[in-house]
């Protein structure tokens, strides 16, 4: 049985446990959330070390990182690599996006190497797989797009992007309104590409079922991918995308009717008065399903920057109610990222997460900021260092520039934290 | 006559001219925002070298640099290379804040060197004087303090942090509440602890007109310093900071009524859900005077990417209406910034403002957007780096992993907007 299956049965899982102990909230809470779909544990059955992680309404804004080969750059050892760097700055999950090298051999040393649910897009296989066997994607069959996505979820891949709300209407919005960048998804545009040559409808979407049947056998979570999301902010929030919403508002109905775990994916490129509207449309399309989004990048032109960008939409995404925040490498839109990118990737999107979990209300998210405050008032720079976000890089700049005082070389001997000290408490005890 | 003055009596003057001509706005435009105080235009007589710039309602939200020694580090040099940085980077205001070395001489070369208008906090260097003269800060006299802001006028400043609203009434709200970090403002210390040593209110709040005649005779901005600003989450918007902000909206309308002008300082540490009312706020009680926000920061515990919580702090308070971002470094919270963290304080504040541009409206920001996605659909590298708002960065990400191909080492082969742009065009064409 799935998660969803066991939370509908009022069964409290071991994994549901888990996730309760790790949020500091009820076992029953956790149960609730699953039973009526607003939270996701991705937990394939096959992926024997996991650690589960659970993500939606009431528990604390969750980070993903993708990592993965390209067809220029494809060694194991560094996605490995890529990997330890994510955990260990604290992604709660990894998508594993490898498009080069040998796939297959890749996403099985991560998923046995990860403690953290890993993703995968088993489209992008199928289609590399149509080049090498029949010389392009458009010759992939529908058989062997199916094979890819069972060999994923058999290798224990615990969500999976799944573009199955491009369907032929959507590709008729989006040729209708035109745009300034069409589309940016690799997943929808094979598919596009795919349903535009056959003159069929998308293979996931006409297979539903299919993919439901082996998402439940192996318990793993949909992840509705948003193949029409818009690629830079003149496209945003446009009738391709809101069309796309709306069907995958559909499977996301059809997936908990089959006992199948479902989120889904959001945007993408989004002028920063469109993020709110576009977080509460998902919640009541799709009934309140975990939203996953991909940055949103708030303006087009910061590349190199685009971590920040995407730190700050997603800060405003997860405050209005997004669930699950996919990071954004300071290399999108320039190149493969490397080990340090990933860093600094998670770390922009930890920040944006937090602060949201702070205005959320999230437990224990607002004692943190407290502690630190009060680390801080007292010059405690031990205390500091260990309350931030990266300990290692607090204690590297605080000691990069020391102080001959107690304070720290920014106000020297003129800190206000000293200085007020001295004077707010003198007088207070003369009164 | 100041420009506030000219602005009243219907007179445009060259620097509303030139601040109208960088805008792309009508040169009435700007006269009338000046003469309704919505807009300032720092632009001290004695700053020869000035380009005049403009902060306000309707004008490109602006972004400042601070710069300056500590009693740590005193290198004049290191000051010109960090103003040079910041320019450089796209700052259009930079503050002095030194309070170590020589302080007056340091102030002298950078407005010398600088195009840029400049601020400083007079307050600093009367305080350090006193502990020179007298041994301690709160021996400073209010003749002293005077002939403090007077050297700075008489030096060229533009604009001038003065902590006027940090009244008596304010400090005993702080005290009658309470707070976890207490004051964090440099300036607002100095005077609370000189107000409760000396038993009296504070002296630029009860000599406020002698400071208007000191501004009014050099066209001085008064930047009305929140030295009641939260220093950390937990005390944000609380009785004390709104006091002061009463206060400050009383010295506006006396600012104005003098022919000087004047602008607001804002928080400072607040949590995500508080920032659009803390503008809303500010424009209502300080009838529309230009907002300029230290951040905001909207977590606490970001040490050492505390750039990126400012990004989102003033991304989001930029749109809400606020039009000048004070940018936060990296070093922040940890050390006196160098350099690098003055770019990268700079870039991040950069990418806060042009997001908030985007959703203001202001002219031109959302076409760079569109030609930069313009650029990427024809994977146009060269035009892409061009657009960037680092260029350099750019072209040094993108070649750091060159791909193979026309496309980034990201995708490489499997590019979205190749394989769209193949299916959808040559199907557009058979239809």
């Amino acid at each position: 049985m799935t998660q969803l299956e066991l939370a509908r049965e009022g069964k409290i899982s071991p994994q549901m446990t888990l996730v309760a102990e790790d949020e500091g909230v009820e076992a029953e809470f956790v149960r609730r959330g699953v039973a009526e779909g607003t939270i996701v544990i991705p937990a394939n059955i096959k992926h024997k070390n996991l650690v589960p992680c659970g993500i939606g309404q009431g528990l604390k804004t969750k980070v993903n990182a993708n990592i993965g080969t390209s067809s220029d750059f494809g060694d194991i050892d560094t996605e490995q690599e890529k990997l330890k760097v994510a955990a260990e700055s604290g992604a709660d999950t990894v998508m594993d996006l490898s498009t080069g090298g040998d796939i297959s051999a890749i996403r099985r040393a991560i998923i046995a190497a990860s403690t953290l649910p890993i993703g995968t897009v088993p489209v992008y296989q199928a289609g590399i797989e149509a080049i090498a066997h029949h010389n392009a994607i458009v010759k992939m069959t529908v058989e062997e797009l199916f094979s890819a996505i069972e060999e994923h979820a058999r290798d224990g891949v615990d969500f999976m992007t799944v573009h199955c709300g491009v369907t032929r209407a959507a590709v008729d919005r989006l040729r209708q309104q035109g745009r300034v960048a069409d589309v940016v998804s690799r997943g929808g545009a094979f598919l596009i590409g795919w349903m535009l040559h056959n003159d069929c409808e998308n293979p996931l979407y006409e297979n539903y079922d299919r993919l439901l049947e082996i998402a439940k056998e192996f318990d793993v979570t949909l992840s509705l991918g948003d193949g029409m999301r818009p690629g830079c902010l003149a496209d945003a929030t446009d009738q391709a995308q809101i069309e796309e919403l709306l069907a995958i508002g559909e499977l996301v109905n059809r997936a908990r009717q089959a006992g199948v775990q479902a989120m889904v994916e959001g945007p993408g490129h989004l002028p920063l008065n469109h993020i709110e509207a576009n977080v509460k449309l998902e919640k009541a399309i799709c009934k309140g399903a975990p939203f996953y989004v991909l940055g949103p990048l708030v303006t087009d032109i910061a590349a190199g920057y685009d971590h920040i960008t995407g730190a700050i939409g997603g800060a405003i995404a997860a405050a209005a109610g997004a669930d699950f925040l996919c990071y954004v490498t300071p290399a999108e839109h320039l190149s493969l990222p490397d080990p340090e990118d990933v860093r600094q990737g998670v770390i922009a999107s930890r920040i944006a997460a937090h602060a949201a979990d702070i205005v959320k209300g999230v437990k224990g998210a607002a004692e943190q900021d407290r502690k630190m405050a009060i680390a801080r008032k007292k010059l405690d720079w031990k205390e500091q260092a260990r309350l931030s976000l990266d300990p290692a890089l607090a204690r590297q700049v605080h000691g990069k520039h020391a102080s001959s005082g107690s304070a720290c070389s920014m106000c020297g001997q003129f800190c206000a934290m000293e200085l007020v000290e001295k004077y707010l408490n003198i007088t207070a005890i003369k009164c």
